[in-house]
């Protein structure tokens, strides 16, 4: 079992992020070495428990720890009020004290709304992401944003809430859907992209070893992407500046996810399209030369994400923004390019230009 | 308009508390006055509604923010998952965006709930008290506690979230209803017998002026207990110290509650209830001498509240002791005085003495 670690600072809330093979097997003496001290229970869901829950469960119990499993339907669909009151039922019936230790072995949906419930179970307890997507191990988990969607959007209920630990385990990833290994390397290929040109050159020359998931460049790439995400969340917890650089290709991605249902496009796929269409738009807005377009959008391609939006009609983007959390004053916030690795924050996007831009990606 | 205001010391997430007659004429100032810019939401509930929403939303609407009012039914079993579900549709049917600020225009419930609300509501908005219960102003607006019941039990859902401003309007007791008002002073003398036995002198020879609303004792009296709050909760946020001495009489004043179904005892004459059994337990535990009790006992009867427990074995109270979530390790913790104005904390009372003194209260 290699181990990396690395810790997000946040002051009273810093916590370490571990990288390894197998370290799903060790869970309960990294607990304790934490001096975490409680009850725990699982939240995992049932595609996810049977690969893995056993093994968190047996480490947990030789260090000592009982083990609630707590068993969720799979899938964003589920990502709701009425699967987060599965949680709190559970925990209650089953008594659960304030020194209850949430663990969250899923992707992140699973990660999302155990954070949440962590965050509001008897006012907050301990919590512990174990993520076993791509996605999760290089977002999601990664800056205490947790929450539940509600009919009219995504994530539009939670909280901010720092884990105790995060634990990404390389294993998780050979279980792990080619489809949804691509769909995370969309967040990969944002950190380069908005803050680090080197990583993204890494990227581009390692992209076929890290397909095929060999170590070292893998735990590279997943170090990197945290010590990123873990920068920025260190300088903005809350996202009232910097941050919102995170949310690179998100304003379109969450749009084609709200316009298409949230069940034809993964997260990371929107998002992907998303960093497609803001490169161009940087691009049309003189921001981004045309090679350095070019070989963003190709990176996006050769790793397997989709290049092509739905059709839909530009008025319903425009919908779509302006139910997105991030609106200010009515109007979109954009992140765009200023070459690759350097992301500002606007909201000064002439509508003509961003209608083209919608319009020249819709699929013919 | 008699202005008087403290700070609740919390660093980053400090804020004032207010007190005078017709600050609710002026909270649009008010807000501006700290740099409060956005839409504003008013939550408030049917009984409230027509006594004071007016006046709020004119002093608003006069200094520039617009206002969507939010009117939630009236009573504690309504502070659920449901009604506030209410509350995350109305904002975001209208759209309301980050910089939204919800008040909270009401008693406990209200105040817990739209503090929930705002915890919660894309991760978080600013947050303004405005209680209108005497139990409300002297307790539940300040410190942060916000929070729903669970059908197994109160506030099991919630989180630990500081509002930007209290504004305590005396004038909103004078429409308060007899029986509130005294419910409100269990939480008052409460601060005495915990910490403060001049503040507790001041309430046996004041009685009679504060049960007739004069201005100047109930301003000292507000401010008092405020100050009281407001100290320990700086100095424990998160109620893992000394911040539980304030659930003083709460353990049995929560079980009561339980045990009745939450519609027969308001919340303040529960814990009245629970402070004299608290008293009578540290009396026999021979840490509060005959004379201490009867004076703690003595002053509860004068105010109006009630002194006999409901009927019920005590094999039912110790199964809801074991549901309140401040219990450790299986077994409930009792706050209790080692004189007035000296409260600790204790799991370590003998069963054979606890079922006595349930027993001894109970309503023949």
């Amino acid at each position: 079992m290699i181990r990396q670690s690395l810790t997000v600072d946040l002051g009273p809330r810093s916590y370490p992020i571990d990288f390894g093979n197998g370290l799903m097997d060790h869970i309960g003496q990294r607990l304790q070495s934490l001096g975490l001290r409680g009850q725990t229970a699982v939240v995992t869901n049932e595609t996810i428990a049977p690969l893995f829950f056993a093994r968190v469960e047996n480490s947990l119990r030789q260090s000592g720890y009982s083990v609630l499993p707590i068993v969720l339907p799979d899938g964003e669909i589920h990502k709701n009020q009425a699967t987060l009151q599965i949680i709190y039922d559970r925990l209650l019936e089953q008594r659960m004290e304030r020194s209850t230790i949430l663990l969250a072995l899923g992707g992140g949906v699973v990660g999302d709304m155990t954070g949440y419930a962590a965050a509001t179970f008897l006012r907050g307890v301990d919590f512990v992401q174990i993520p076993t997507t791509l996605l999760a191990q290089v977002d999601s988990s990664v800056g205490g944003k947790t929450g539940i969607n509600h009919p009219l959007g995504k994530n539009l209920i939670g909280a901010f809430y720092q884990p105790r630990l995060v634990v990404c385990d390389l294993e998780t990833l050979t279980t792990l859907p080619k489809r949804e290994f691509i769909a995370g390397m969309a967040e990969v290929i944002k950190y380069g992209l908005i803050r680090d040109r080197a990583f993204f050159s890494f990227l581009q020359d390692n992209l076929d070893a890290i397909t095929h998931l060999e170590p070292d460049p893998i735990l590279k790439m997943l170090h990197t992407c945290c010590a990123i995400k873990g920068e920025i969340v260190s300088a903005d917890e809350h996202e009232s500046g910097q941050r919102a650089l995170l949310n690179f290709g998100h304003t379109f991605g969450h749009a084609i996810e709200a316009l298409t249902g949230y069940d034809q496009w993964l997260h990371g796929e929107a998002v992907g399209m998303g960093m497609a269409m803001a490169a161009e738009l940087s691009h049309r807005l003189g921001w981004l030369t045309a090679a350095e377009r070019d070989i963003s959008v190709s990176l996006l391609q050769k790793t397997g994400l989709p290049t092509k939006a739905p059709t839909i009609e530009t008025n319903l983007f425009q919908e779509a923004f302006s139910r997105d959390k991030k609106v200010e004053g009515g109007r979109p916030r954009f992140i765009l390019l200023k070459g690759i690795g350097h992301a500002v924050i606007t909201k000064d996007v002439p509508q003509q230009l961003l209608d083209d831009v919608i319009r020249d990606h819709a699929a013919s």
